[in-house]
């Protein structure tokens, strides 16, 4: 059992018992919920040694995740560029990284999400805060649309990961990334800035993709 | 410990057997490979009994991977009629399955694939032999592009399974059925159907499809 209080700074596991606690308080709470102030309570150490140790919630929350990459710094990098192009760049760039040694914590990260009802709502709350959000910050979509938009944009990725890295489906899984990326590209580019009028038919959901 | 001779037919742990042996020979040796006198002899009980209790190979499998319904049933009716709406009539019977009381034994089959590789193996077996064949099968596709857009409709049709019932991104997981028959219809008629010179710009990769 781990005791949660009356670490000393140096202890090797202070760290294990913040990214605990910081997981369960993404889950539970939410990214916007949970405070670095309360996972240093609930790991009986100060916050201004949370701080010390990861940085900023967001760095938290990536090591809290073993996320191999930042999203935060590669995300404007792929967005920037022609919009035309947009859905091509987001599949190549997809591929180059789940194509390199980071697709293993990439294929352990999507395991450990579908294992539980718990880690799915951690990795929910990874994608959302992470990725989604800023995917909607940095495109310009009416902001009626962009929760749909985006989620569409993630349900076929995760599919592309799924059938490419977990399950494996050929001709899929061999196939070169330029061949995926003609396939697919235009799908992403659709669902970023295509004509959706079918959907905005029925009214939209309240937006609750935070 | 499981004892595999010896049983009488009775033996309600015979069943049992006879499922565990068939899910290790559908995963190591793969659909074609796997044959019901193997399994028997595995099991340690005559064919005839195999066949008595689970009919075909196909029903074998199923009983196997606790589907909770036949593809082989399903699929040619859900393919039959027009063929420009092949897509949005895909989406809508994926989310009427997934909806059902039936979506529950779905999410359990995907996470037990995600958890390891065997499992993964496993069921993209079942995946290519009980659905994506028949749809190849029923379907007038070109031969050899036919495994290609196949495993496309597959990606996109998980990455939806994915995102609305396991790691449940808003708004996608609350949408209405025909709003996402709206969204995703299309991307899967393109891949049933649509101009794909892209991908087949460069050689399509051997069909190791089955």
């Amino acid at each position: 059992m781990v005791r949660r209080t009356g670490r000393r700074p140096g202890n090797p596991d202070t760290r294990d018992a913040i990214l605990a606690t910081a997981r369960t308080a993404f889950a539970e709470k939410g990214y916007d919920g949970a405070s670095i102030r309360h996972i240093a309570t609930g790991a009986g150490v100060d916050p201004a040694l949370v701080h010390h140790y990861f940085g900023t919630k967001d760095k938290l929350f990536l090591a809290a995740m073993n996320a191999p990459l930042d999203p935060g710094e590669l995300i404007p990098e792929v967005l920037a560029g022609d919009q035309d192009a947009i859905g091509e760049r987001l599949v190549r760039f997809f591929l180059s990284i789940w194509d390199s040694p980071a697709g293993k914590a990439g294929v352990a990260m999507l395991r450990s999400a579908v294992s539980s009802e718990w880690t799915a709502k951690l990795f929910r709350e990874f994608v959302v805060s992470q990725v989604l959000r800023r995917v909607r910050q940095l495109v310009p979509m009416p902001p009626a649309e962009a929760p749909m938009r985006v989620s569409l944009v993630a349900s076929q990725l995760a599919g592309l990961a799924m059938a490419r890295y977990v399950i494996k489906i050929e001709p899929l899984a061999s196939a070169s990334p330029e061949v995926l990326v003609a396939a697919i590209g235009p799908t992403i580019q659709r669902y970023v800035f295509g004509d959706l009028s079918g959907v905005w038919a029925s009214p939209p959901p309240p937006d609750t993709a935070g």
